[in-house]
Order: C-alpha cells, then sequence, then structure tokens
C-alpha cells in the first residue's frame, strides 16, 4: 500500500514553486513528483480500448514502441453491443492489465458524440446518441475503477473533429451543448465518478476547453459534482495560468518547467492567487491517494476470450436475405479478401494497441465446412491486381456461398485527420461485384471504424455483418457469428446515412458552425423525414422477437413502462429492446424522437420475459436556455418501444403534469411575454390606456406586427407615458 | 426650389438640445423641424411596390387609411422579371406618385434575402440569390431617385424572419454575411448610391443592427462609401445613444422628446462626444437638401398599364403539358375559384396600399373565348362549401379547358409573422383534385407572395402559371399571358423545393442559427445534391431558345463571356440568360454554382442575336474571413450559361491567375502554416533540429496527427528550447 498523503499538511510543506511544479507533468507520461514531501509520481497512459504503455526506453512521444497488451474491441464496435455489463466487463479487464503494468490513470474512455461521419477518431468514441453513450461510457468507467486505476474521461467536449483539433473553435448553442455534446459526459460523471476528465484541444464558443471555466468549473464540479482531477489532453493548454484558473489542475505531457515558470510569475503578478494552485495541487494529491501499487498479472488469455465475446456481441449483422447466414456446415465456402488472413481491427493513433497475438477468419473457421477456400482479391494498397480479383472470382463461382472480408484502409483512420468520404476501396468494390457476378449468394463482412456507404453496392450482397474494428480476436469472433455458434446482436449505435451529402454536418464539416444544432444523427434524418440505409438501433438476428402488451403508469415525475418481449423464432438470441420519447405537446421544436432507456436481453426460442423501464423527470425534459436548467413541460409524451429508431412496434401516450414556468421579465422582455404574465399584463394594458391609444396591445391586427416589441422600446415610444420602472417593480423585479 | 442649406453655418447654430431634437422625428413619417434656423421636416414613409401615404387626419400607425396609389406588382413578382430596365420603370413611377404627394422618401425597396421560405415577408423581397436581387434593388433604386426622391434601402442586414424579429439575433458567420446578406446591400450602396438605408430591427451576432458601429459605420460607409442618411426601421431602437454612436442618424418614429433627452445627458456624461451628433445632424441636413418640392401629377393610368407589363413579365409558367397554354380562342373555358374575380394581388402590412382601381381576370377575359363560364369553388375563408364545389366540378365538365385561380389567403402573408407552412388551404387543393377528376386539361393561376409546395398536386395540372402578388393589374396581365398576348418571360427568383423539410434552414427557421451558413436556395440543393421542384431561373415559354458559340476570354482579372441566342420557336418571346460560375480549385468550401451575371432578351422567331457577359474579379472571388476582404485564387473556374441553374446548355472552363496569399502568420498560427511559409518553414525546422527530436515536424505518421498545433504550443513543450520572439522577428511579424 502506499503511504496516504495528509494533504493539508503537505500543501503546507510546498513552496510556491514545487506547487507549480506538480500542475505539469514530468515527460510524456508521468506526473511531477516532490521527494522531499512524500509526493510521488503517477503514470497515465493510453488505451480506451487497450493499454498503450511506451516501453520505457523508447522514445516516448512514439506510437509503436508500446508493450503488448490486450487489443478489446474498439468503442465504435463496443458502442454497437448495447450492453452496459459486457463494456463493465472490458474496463475491469482494461482496469486489470493497468494495475499489473503500474499504470495509475487509463486515458479513456473517449465518449464524444459522433457529429458527423467523416471524423477521424469516431472509432475510438460509442455512438451518435448521449443517453446510449453515457450509460456505456459509465460502464467502462466502472470496470476500469473497480481494479484501483483511474479513468479519463475524454475529450471534454465537443472535441467532434480532427481536422484543425487545436484550432477550432465549436460553435454551438447552449441547448445543444446540454443535450447533445454534455450529457453523455454528465452522466458518466454523476453516475460512474470517473478519478478525471481530459479537457480538449478545441474550442468552444471561442474559448479554449482546457481554459474554459464556465466548462471545467462550473459545469463539471459546480453543477454536476465532479470531486475528480481534470488533465488537459496532450499539448491543449495555451496559456498555463489561465488553464489553472478556469480549473483545469495538470497541464500534459511536461514542459520541461516552462509552465510551472509561467504559473509563478502569474502568481507573484497577481494575476493568478496562489490558493487556486493550492486547490488544484490538493485535486492532484487526492488522485495520487486513490491510486494503488501495481499488483497482479493480466491474464492475457482469459482478456483474449473476452475480447472474442466482446467482438461478437458487437458485430452487427446489417442484411441477411433468405436466411442465408448462419452458413451451412455442408456448404462449399469461398472467403475473399485480403482481411480475411490480416485483419482490420483497430485504428491508428494515441489508441493504438500492441496486441498479444491477432486472430483471424481464415484459420478460425478452419474445418468448419464442407470446403474452405481462400484468396486475397485485392492488395491492401488498393492498387488493382487483376490477378487477385480473377482467382477470387474464379474460386467464388465453384463455391456455393462467397464470404467477401472489405473494409476501410488502416491509413483512413486515425486522431489527427478526418476522412474525406464514406466509400470502401474501389478495388474492393470492384471485387465485390465481379463476385456477385460470379455467383449471387454472396456475404459481405465489414471492417471499419467509421461508417462506410452500403446503399451504392448492397444490392451484390445476400448479407452484410458489419464488424466494425473488433479488436484482435476478431477472427474467432466473426467465425463464431458466421456458423451460428453465436446468434448476432449487435445493433447500430449510429446511423448508415444513404450517402455523405445525407450527413447533418454535411456543409459546415471539419468547421466550427454547429449549424444542425440538436439534430445530429438520427435527430437530423427523423426531423427531415429522410430515408437511410440503416437507422439507430438496427441489427438483425438469426431469430425473430415478438414485443407486446405495453402498460405505461404515471406516477409523479416518473413514467414506468412494462411490456413483454418473446422469442418467437428459432433460435436463442439477444434482443436490445429500446425506449424512444417525443414530446408532443413542446413549446420549442424537439426532436421526433429521442432514445430514453433500452436493455438487451437474452431468450430461448419461444420464451417470454417482462420488460420494465423507469423514466425520470429529465427523461421527458430539454434543456431551457431562458432558464439556464433542465425543464419539464406538462404535456403529452409518447413512448414507443421497438427493435429499432424506426422499427417501433408499441406506442402509448402519457400525460405527464409540471408546474408551468413563467418566462422571466425584464425591460427588454417583449410585450407578448409582458401581457401574458399574471400581474404584468393587466398592469401593461391599465398604463397604456391611461395615457394613449392602446390599440397596439388590444388589435389583434397591429398585436401581431408588434408583439417581439421589447416593453422597453414600447414606452420610449410612448414618449415617456409609460413607467416601465413602476411596471418592474410591481411585478416584483 | 427648396432654400439649399448651408450645414456648416446652420450646426454651428444650433442648440445641443436642437441637434438631438433633429435625430428622431416628429410623430409618425416626418423628421423635426427647427423653424428658427431654416430647417424644415421631410416626410419618409412606406411604399415598396406602392405608395402608403396615411391620410393627414387619420390615426397615424394604422394600416387601413392610406391615400389611393398605384399598386405595382410585389417584389416576390418583380424580381420574377429578371429584368432590371423593368424594375428602373417601377421605380420612376413610385418616384413619380411619391414626388407628386410631397413625400422625400420613400420606404423601400426591401433586399432581404429569401433564407427560408416561411418569411412572411418574402412577397416584399426580390430573390433567393444576391446578384439578382442587388441588380434588380439598383435598378429600382434608381428609378425612384430619378424623380428626386429618396429611396431607403431596407432592412439593414440579416432580417429573416419576422417572428421575434425585434429581440432575434442573426447569427451568421462573417463569410455568410458578406457573401449572402450584405452582397446586394453592398452593389446598390455602391452602384445606385440610395440616399438612405434602413437599420432593421433584429440583432446581429448579439448587436441591435440599429447600434451596430461594424455594420452602419465600419462597413456601410467606409468600405462600401455609402454618403447618405442611416435611419432606423420604425421603433428598432434600443438606445439611441449607442444608436448614433454606432451610426444611425434618424430614429423613426418620434418619441415626444425621451429619445432626445437621453441623446443630451449621454454627451453632457461624456458617453458620447457631440461631434458624433453634429455629423448625423450633418447627413440629415444632406438628405433634407436632396428633396424636392411636391411636383407633378402621378399618371394614374399609365401607371396601371405599367402594373399590367410588370405584371405580365414576372409571371412564371412553371409547367405546360401539351402546349396547352396559350388558350385558343375557340375553346370553351371555364374558369373556376374566387381569385378569378376577387383576385390577391398584395401582401399585408407596411406595405399594404390603397390601390387605384384593381382588375380581376374574369372581366379581363370577357370576349377572348368562345365560351368563358366562372365559378367561385372555394370560399376565401377556407371554410368547405360543396355546393360552391359542386357547381365548379359541373362547369368545368362541360368546358375543354378548366383555368383554375388558386393562391394563398391574404391572412397568411404580412409583415410581423411568419408561415408555418407551404400549404395552399386544404379547400382549394379538394377543389384542384375534383375539377382534375372531370377534366384532364387543367391550368392552374396561382397568387401567393411566398412559395407554395406544388410537387403533391402538380400533376392534377397540365399547366401552372406563377403569378406571385401581381399587384392592381393583376387581371389583365394574367388574361394576356393565357391568351398569348403576351408570352412568359418570369424566371424563378427563389427554388421551389419539393416540401417544406427539404429547405435549408428548416430546423432552424426561425432562429437565430444560420446553420445553412451560405448554402441558402440553390446554393444548398446543389451542395446537397436534392431533387427540388422547380429550381432558381425556371420559367417556361411559348417559344424555345437555343444556345451556342460559347466563347471566352481571360484579360486579367476579367473574364468575357460571349454566345449566340437564338429563338427556335414559332413565336416571339423573351429570354433569360443565365451564367453561373463554379471555383472548379478552392481552397475553401464553396457552392457548387453561383449566378454572377444574366440578361434578358427579346427575339422574334428564328432571329438570333450575339449575347455578352464581362465578369469581373469580385464575380470569381470569396470573402476569406482569413484575410477580412474578397479574395480571387488562381485556378480553374467554369463558366456556365443556361435557362436555369439547373438547365445549363454551355459550359467552357477558364484559368485564372492571381497572387497566391500567404496565410497572416502569427505565435498561435498552426505549424502548417508556419512550415509552408517560405521564410517561416526552414527556420522553424532549423530551430527544432538544433533543440531537440525534429520527427514531430517531419515524419509524416506524427506530423499529420500535429499539424494545427500552435507554433506557441509547440514552444512551451519544446521546454522553452524554440524562441519564438526570434521566429517572429525573422519572419517580419
Amino acid at each position: 500500500m502506499h503511504k496516504k498523503i495528509d494533504i493539508v499538511t503537505a500543501i503546507a510543506a510546498l513552496t510556491l514553486e514545487e506547487k507549480a511544479a506538480l500542475l505539469s507533468g514530468q515527460g510524456a507520461w508521468e506526473t511531477a513528483a516532490v521527494e522531499r514531501a512524500g509526493i510521488r509520481s503517477i503514470t497515465l497512459t493510453d488505451g480506451p480500448h487497450g493499454l498503450r504503455k511506451v516501453a520505457p526506453d523508447a522514445e516516448q512521444f512514439s506510437f509503436e514502441a508500446s508493450l503488448p497488451a490486450t487489443c478489446f474491441p474498439t468503442p465504435a464496435a463496443l458502442g454497437s453491443s448495447w450492453d452496459a455489463g459486457l463494456l463493465t466487463e472490458v474496463g475491469e479487464a482494461l482496469g486489470a492489465e493497468s494495475r499489473a503494468a503500474g499504470v495509475d490513470v487509463i486515458l479513456g474512455p473517449g465518449v464524444n458524440i459522433k457529429r458527423s461521419p467523416l471524423c477521424g477518431r469516431n472509432f475510438e468514441y460509442l455512438s451518435e446518441d448521449p443517453v446510449l453513450t453515457g450509460r456505456l461510457g459509465a460502464a467502462l468507467v466502472r470496470g476500469i475503477q473497480s481494479r484501483g486505476v483511474g479513468a479519463s474521461v475524454k475529450h471534454f467536449a465537443a472535441n467532434n473533429q480532427e481536422t484543425d483539433r487545436m484550432l477550432v473553435s465549436a460553435d454551438v448553442d447552449e441547448r445543444t451543448l446540454r443535450e447533445i455534446y454534455l450529457a453523455g459526459f454528465e452522466h458518466i460523471v454523476k453516475n460512474a465518478r470517473p478519478w478525471t476528465v481530459m479537457a480538449a484541444y478545441n474550442r468552444i464558443n471561442g474559448v479554449h476547453a482546457a481554459q474554459n471555466r464556465r466548462l471545467l468549473t462550473e459545469v463539471l464540479r459546480e453543477e454536476w459534482g465532479f470531486d475528480g482531477l481534470v488533465v488537459s489532453d496532450w499539448g491543449a493548454v495555451a496559456d498555463p495560468a489561465a488553464a489553472v484558473a478556469a480549473g483545469l489542475d495538470l497541464e500534459m505531457p511536461g514542459t520541461n518547467g516552462v509552465s510551472a515558470a509561467r504559473l509563478v510569475t502569474a502568481v507573484r503578478a497577481g494575476e493568478i492567487e496562489e490558493a487556486v494552485l493550492d486547490q488544484a495541487v490538493a485535486r492532484l494529491l487526492t488522485l495520487i491517494d486513490r491510486t494503488a501499487e501495481p499488483s497482479g498479472e493480466a491474464d492475457f488469455g482469459r482478456h483474449h476470450d473476452l475480447a472474442r465475446k466482446a467482438a461478437a456481441e458487437s458485430a452487427v449483422l446489417l442484411k441477411n436475405d433468405d436466411g442465408i447466414l448462419p452458413l451451412n456446415a455442408g456448404a462449399r465456402i469461398a472467403l475473399v479478401g485480403e482481411f480475411a488472413r490480416t485483419p482490420r481491427f483497430q485504428g491508428a493513433g494515441s489508441s493504438q494497441i500492441n496486441p498479444i497475438r491477432v486472430d483471424n477468419a481464415l484459420t478460425a473457421l478452419a474445418g468448419d465446412f464442407a470446403e474452405l477456400s481462400f484468396a486475397p482479391g485485392f492488395l491492401l494498397s488498393g492498387e488493382q491486381d487483376p490477378a487477385l480479383l480473377t482467382e477470387a472470382v474464379a474460386g467464388a463461382a465453384v463455391a456455393d456461398v462467397a464470404v467477401l472480408f472489405l473494409g476501410l484502409p488502416e491509413g483512413e483512420e486515425s486522431e489527427g485527420f478526418d476522412r474525406r468520404h464514406l466509400d470502401l476501396p474501389a478495388v474492393q468494390l470492384d471485387l465485390l461485384a465481379a463476385v456477385a457476378e460470379a455467383n449471387p449468394n454472396v456475404v459481405v463482412v465489414l471492417a471499419n471504424g467509421g461508417v462506410v456507404e452500403v446503399a451504392s453496392w448492397r444490392h451484390h450482397a445476400t448479407a452484410i455483418l458489419e464488424g466494425w474494428l473488433t479488436g484482435q480476436a476478431s477472427g474467432g469472433a466473426i467465425a463464431d457469428l458466421l456458423t451460428g455458434r453465436v446468434n448476432p446482436s449487435g445493433r447500430l449505435a449510429e446511423t448508415i446515412p444513404l450517402r455523405l451529402a445525407d450527413t447533418p454536418a454535411y456543409l459546415n464539416y471539419p468547421g466550427p458552425t454547429y449549424g444542425e444544432r440538436l439534430y445530429v444523427g438520427y435527430r437530423y434524418y427523423d426531423a427531415k423525414d429522410m430515408p437511410v440505409a440503416h437507422p439507430l438501433g438496427h441489427g438483425l438476428s438469426y431469430t425473430t422477437f415478438g414485443y407486446s402488451d405495453l402498460r405505461t403508469e404515471v406516477d409523479g415525475d416518473t413514467v414506468r413502462v412494462r411490456l413483454v418481449l418473446t422469442n418467437t423464432g428459432p433460435v436463442a438470441g439477444k434482443e436490445v429492446v429500446q425506449l424512444y420519447v417525443a414530446d408532443l405537446d413542446a413549446s420549442l421544436d424537439r426532436p421526433v424522437r429521442e432514445l430514453k432507456a433500452f436493455t438487451k436481453i437474452e431468450l430461448s426460442p419461444g420464451e417470454s420475459a417482462q420488460v420494465a423501464f423507469e423514466l425520470q423527470e429529465r427523461d421527458l425534459s430539454y434543456y431551457s436556455p431562458d432558464h439556464g436548467r433542465w425543464v419539464l413541460e406538462a404535456g403529452d409524451f409518447e413512448i414507443a418501444v421497438g427493435a429499432s429508431s424506426r422499427d417501433l412496434r408499441l406506442t402509448a401516450t402519457v400525460t405527464v403534469d409540471a408546474p408551468v414556468l413563467a418566462k422571466p421579465l425584464g425591460p427588454h422582455s417583449p410585450i407578448r411575454d409582458w401581457l401574458a404574465h399574471p400581474t404584468g399584463g393587466p398592469l401593461l394594458l391599465k398604463a397604456m390606456s391611461a395615457g394613449q391609444d392602446a390599440s397596439v396591445l388590444t388589435d389583434p391586427a397591429i398585436f401581431r406586427m408588434v408583439e417581439s416589441l421589447p416593453l422597453s422600446r414600447l414606452a420610449a415610444m410612448s414618449g415617456g407615458l409609460l413607467d416601465i420602472d413602476l411596471l418592474l417593480e410591481t411585478t416584483g423585479r
């Protein structure tokens, strides 16, 4: 056991220089120590889906010299599992590997919302929906931290593009920020209590995330009750003094004393109070205190099995015509595509793991079928090779089913830059078309972190299995699904659009303008009533499920929802039951429907289960910028339950009561709001009638033209006859 | 002749109180006078498409008590004429009527861009395109002012919605503001030199338009050279002192001395210098000096004829299957729809004219056909009346052609509120369906100011003639077009979308977020590659036109374009030749194509004409926020000429040379820009190599992840080894 630190005493014993030194790192991955005061350094390393600890003797910023670790499926895959329990298990394994390696904080999970499918880092994120992101992110954090290792929830906040990530400002309105980009973080902070949160590179409405007091102090700590440490993304601090003043506690990586000197100068110049540094140091010492000695050994064998299970739970069966999957054991199967032999299983950048081992589907499927052939079909480089294509088509022509392994090239997905298109490489699509011509029974297995366009080629495929970037056990997982040893149960955590031009941020991405506001992902396609290739929540199974007996009950702000789910098909399987809410009476624009709850349930053939959800006030509320808080408005809400956002099986309408919130009145409030006010309205009418013609208020034809006139302007135009101070006083302002 | 004012002397003779009093109005429509100093009051009244002078003895804010005047077609119609000469003629008539009535300034034209078809005031605006708006607006101003009457170009600026018009802030990025919302104003100010510009109700990026120094002083006067007076929209001034300081010269209407007192206090408190008031007073006196004595008499007969011609030039023939139009004189025609007898010809609000006379189509068509019947078909109230429907269907059934007069109800289009949908009333669509069932030969004549949805019902119509709100001579003009006495030559000045949900601002309108940025109107549909009902520039004719022999010539920044247009059809007609430019090599996102020039040409059957355009630097440039000015980038541009934005007949690519503009370098510029700089790049590399590992700059895999790192942060992370001041000095900063 590390010795506990008496924080108050320790801070009192530190010099200003020592405090300042503690607030930025020592080198790339460690915090500074003050041995004199018994303050040790701790280690933070990359790894949202696997540990990336750089070998001690290697160049510390290298992406290639990390120690071997289990590469779990990327979050793009894990998000598609819709299985919080699974994410906790993965988190526990990540925590155990970190603990064994002496890592104190693992820099993940990444929980940014997928604003555009082009984001180069989408493979590291969970979903386009904040509820799904929040629930799964919290589960992952709980798992990691259960092993005595801290999580770092990142990238806080609105870090939705890689292009110019250190320059761009996410110019986003408060409601969108709250409902879309912060809600996932909020859920995780409140429910999983992460030890650290990582401030992002970008600015938000002009202010750097890492020196954004509103974000790091007012929202994160004061509103949400965050009690951990805020660390900067690596290189995200522009001005150390402004950052610490805003609520950042630890700048990473180290700057060889430059930042510390700046802090000392700032304190001496009265720019920032020493007490602010004390607070940040206290948070660092608290974090150090939470960490534990290295212990245990990573069980890489068990973790590999978990990675395989997780990958199988996460793959989404997009299409399965004629029940072509699972494949018949007696069939002659042609595996086509280099990815069957050389799987694409992770993305590039800080999350890139040096895996313990890598399975491929070719090996994993050996012995499963009457015949199994393999042809690489294409070069990973993207260059055309007619001989490879010819060989692959020939192999496919004599098989019962051709299984094509397609995906994005490794170099297309990484932090640091965004994708420019959603297309699979031409060489792969040419291969697909040629194979489909030779054999109508084509199964496509996809490997990609960001969404790829499927609408232009899906007619060539009888079935499509979207595997995402499935981690090191990819091969076995895909084999399990193709053979039916595992029944697919992944569901889309993001919409697959028909084409890039349809996507919500198409005309603004990458860039500062969050013009689609809260209409991100399915919220956009539903609001614009647009067709998509596959909607959020979609995913097929080898069995079928029936939904029945929806019951709703309103109890104050709580809505209880129950229904019965039945496995109506031939085999056991898991269904993700999804609950969407629509506000039918909102006084402002709200999405057509929003995911508010979900659960994943396994049922044997013929088996039924009772499914219950409980919605709280927040699940029915919107964020009101007028009132600066979440607001529940009385009225009707539609509760819809189904198998995807566009496969809603049962709906019910509930009526919820709530107090009416008067609009705050001020001298510049519109006369419409004044007239609607219980005491302000009559007063205003009386004052106007006394002084002059009140027809501007009482004649509907005139009133509808001036209803947004601020009271102050009416007062001015009345030539002083309207006493605005008196009105304000009398209405209690 | 009014006596000329010696402005310097006059101002010197005025007390502070008198100056302050001059800067807001006297009552609703007049400026204040200072008789002692020989400063007379002048009159400003409504009337973008007709004079609305309130009768002297009436309630001055009433919309119903104005003196009779010619009601010309609304700008929504005039914009569709694409005929600058016609707009000048209309302007001359407006000017003449104003001069005769003793009006000094007429409060128009309204040249706001149609951001959404829902804007309640779209009938008062010209187009969704700034070039079309600017050219036509300038023509109207020239016409008005040629008669010694001032125009007031409004509503400056970004006043694109009526909902909350006095509260809302148009939150719009600088490039969009310049390229879309200001460009029309800019053209008019520079080319037609309006006497006044009207500051709008709304705020822009948080700042009231009427107290927006950037807008009223820096852009309007300093950049564009505006030498006239800025008047507020009626009631748009929140703080008179802030307004005058920002460059507003005249607040309207009067405030019984409240504003003057505020100005005096502000000067005495040192909040604003008296010299600033002097400047505003000088501008007012200059305006007064420009005005002339009332003279002449309005020739209402000639103006009615002009209104008829203008209406006929503005109507757009959207569809004309089987050449059903023009109608055969020998045919039996059933006129259906109350609008044939009671035309809808203008909108409500400040632009509502008390017309001299109103023609209807029923009367105008009398005697033109073998048989002519009429049935009202529906009630203007929108209530269903089965008897009217039955009668109309019976009449249509026995005719050769049924001509249906449909349109929006009067109450749906006005300033002060926005529309909620694009639909024709159900009662009218029911009538259309019933008539179409009884008679397949249906011609629909539309009367509406804002666009209506046509996609859901156009299959019922063999022909559709969009008349817009055509002014008092509507009846005769429609008769001229239906009979073929006039060949339709109007072209859409705005896109007709397939449905409301397709429109660019659908999810943000009404509201502050200009999320579609510069992708307004056709720019949006083209960028998103979406189908529309009818594209910008569309409009059919009773003849056909051939385009040939496109020639382009680049001469420095000038591109000369010539082509040959031929009337290839059976009758004389006018074609609007439209020139669109696409920037093929832009370094930032630009619209797929943009209208840059157009001309309307009349040709006899078989006749050909040479058409020539000259594009200047500005026509190829974009507004660069980085450089704070319009920038022409070297590269290829596609020049496309055609009959609509989606009926491009001839294209050519030209290559234009231009100096390369280096990005301005600063301490926070990204290392990408530093490396690209001719002197900064080598310096930075040298400095990095000297101090430490330069692989962050030279290793492509690392560099692409950090290219947006600000130099200042690289310097901090280098631990002080990189001397940023030295770098800045050496690169000449």
